[in-house]
């Protein structure tokens, strides 16, 4: 492959790449450039969210590149050292290593293991000691580093930082140092970050790396970012029937997002599906060959064959519409009881009849007969509602 | 001694302590106080400016408290880190060594050597690793720092602020932390940090330290602040001749200042001395008790009585006029030839018979004859000058 089509594989779904001139010189050595994306140690339970970096990883890899994923282990043992953050305990050693081992597993799905090398930054970090932190720290400035957007937000607003949340930019940007990173990738909302690391490079005599920014992924709801705590995602760790039918949830729009983002099919190939549907095709066939791609990366394409026939058969006789109304209920962000979003939905006249119809075996969740009628559902969620043999709702909960 | 008298010691001089009610509540427990300063590993070539503090710690010595003389070895290791301050290169193991043998073989003068623990930081900040240092950083927040004067100030005018300067004053604080301070001294612009050290005591379960700041003493031109780059410097290492010299060359005003900050004699005693000159007592002979007091400790009382001698016979006979008119000679801040100086001051009619003045022996400088016609001389200096036997002129250069 020439530089110019790397180049375009490279670019695909990306949000920013800097400095274009910069990777092209790169690129056109030959050489396997060496590529850096820095993950979470606390966080190994991963969703396609999490996947849209991994996915561009691989496109180095099938571009011949060294790819580094990196575990932020030296953080994860501080954890939040103002002791306010109770979702961020520091983790031993032990769990680290266990968290790394599920990583692994889940990240091996999209990546080759064996032109992939796993790092630890407690490796360098460890004997940098309290001096080098110190002389890691005199590299920026604190005017500088109150640019970064939400800093500049919170101390406009007279919202505490801590001052260890400033070294914690200088540590990432120290890590590329360390490993010497060509290429580093990151959410859009770590562009400030990745720059630092182009910066602490040039101080210590190394060519900056590239950075390049990817999207944050919407989740199912298609409107919000793609999180656990908002209830809105597809975890890769899911089984086979319920990435299945989210993936069969999301509108079509978004559809088209999860192929630029998620689908490893070739653009061209992309590009003639849509052409399809823009002169009749039906666009739920082309949800279905995303959900059976999806299911076959995470499970295996018989599992994916499986889910599509258990998807069919809980619609009997293929009766989920095609035409099936957007309802948006509006929670006041927050959890409702699925009876109160029957009757808000216009699925059932009231929350008594919702009761009753729960009772009776004729309510179904994205195909799955309700039996708790008591089930409390999520704001941020989209789900397939269907009430007796033909009322449908795909509806939203905000 | 009781905790009134005790206190009364405590405060003689100071400008500041915080919290009294917190000390008093210590002193009465009767329990010996772990009393912390802090000093610079890279000057270790004091001056009266310097013995303030120094001074203020053998009270507490004489009260039967327990010194701990702190050597900040950890950041002089680390020198300027941005590398832009060439007068703070980092010092090496050897050189600090050497610099705190010479800072002992000083501070004994003044200190109870068996009665003072000298410290080094070194030996908890290099153990406490990067990882440490992050969890020291969380313990304040970016706002606060800001508030300290200088930090606003440059911050306000958009100079630089590197981000290791606002671990430094935690790393002061930690000291306190590592040395279980009860009481830490420091200059009058030292007092934030030094309650930074308070906080992070808390922070870390201890009951806080107290605070005491001593003034700024100002140098022999009494303006600015003692400094050895303006030249208005007694350095305790000096001989006994120029120690003297130079303590019978400040104004009477500033004498009785150096006699708060600087002499051991008791308050009562000092008062008297007052009392005598407002009722006609020639100050000449306070301002020598006051040369011999600080010639005898940094040298020997013999010396102070070989440099009293001497000083009074170069002034032949006595002659040092006791109504000296006192001259400011402008030179714009910078260096200025000794024949201008003479001009300027009305002592000779012209540059040209100043010179001839200085070939022919006539001209003397605080005692000394001048033989250089080309003697340059520096801003912020107050020199005793006498041309021929009846001439003479304090002369403060500016």
């Amino acid at each position: 492959m020439d530089v110019e089509q790397s180049l375009r594989l490279i670019r695909r779904g990306s949000e920013e790449l800097l400095v274009e001139s910069e990777l092209v010189a790169r690129l056109a050595t030959g050489r396997p450039l060496r590529v850096k994306a820095g993950f979470d140690p606390t966080a190994p339970d991963l969703h396609l969210g999490h996947t849209v970096l991994i996915n561009k990883l691989r496109h180095f890899q099938e571009l011949g590149h060294h790819v580094m994923f990196l575990i932020g282990d030296f953080t994860g043992l501080i954890g939040d050292p103002t002791g306010k953050n109770a979702t961020r305990p520091p983790l031993s050693r032990e769990q680290i290593v266990d968290n790394a081992a599920t990583y692994r597993e889940q990240v091996f799905k999209i990546l080759d293991p064996d032109k992939t090398e796993v790092c630890f930054n407690s490796a360098w970090f460890d004997s940098l000691g309290a001096a080098g932190m110190i002389k890691l720290a005199a590299q920026h400035t604190v005017a500088r580093m109150l640019e970064r957007d939400d800093f500049a937000k919170r101390y406009a607003s007279g919202l505490p930082i801590a001052i260890h949340e400033f070294l914690y930019p200088l540590c990432q940007g120290y890590d590329s140092v360390a490993m010497r990173a060509d290429v580093e990738l990151g959410g859009t909302d770590q562009k400030f970050n990745l720059l630092v690391g182009r910066e602490l490079q040039k101080h210590y005599g190394q060519a900056p790396q590239c950075i390049l920014t990817m999207p944050l992924l919407e989740g199912t709801d298609g409107v919000n970012k793609m999180s656990k705590s908002l209830g809105n995602y597809i975890g890769i760790s899911e089984g086979p029937r319920e990435i299945f039918g989210k993936v069969m949830s999301i509108s079509d729009d978004l559809m088209w997002r999860y192929y630029d983002l998620l689908s490893f099919r070739d653009a061209s190939e992309i590009s003639a599906m849509k052409a399809g549907v823009e002169s009749g095709r039906n666009p739920r066939d082309i949800k279905v060959a995303l959900a059976l791609e999806l299911v076959g990366r995470f499970h295996s394409r018989l599992a994916a064959e499986e889910a599509l026939a258990e998807f069919e058969a809980r619609f009997r006789q293929g009766v989920l519409p095609d035409d099936m109304p957007e309802v948006v209920v509006d929670a006041g962000g927050l959890d409702v009881v699925i009876s109160q979003v029957l009757k808000m939905a216009g699925l059932t006249a009231s929350t008594s009849e919702a009761l009753r119809m729960i009772d009776q075996g004729g309510v179904r969740v994205n195909g799955d007969r309700v039996v708790d009628r008591g089930l409390l559902l999520s704001p941020g969620v989209s789900l397939v509602m269907q009430v007796g043999k033909r009322k449908f709702a795909r509806v939203k909960i905000l």
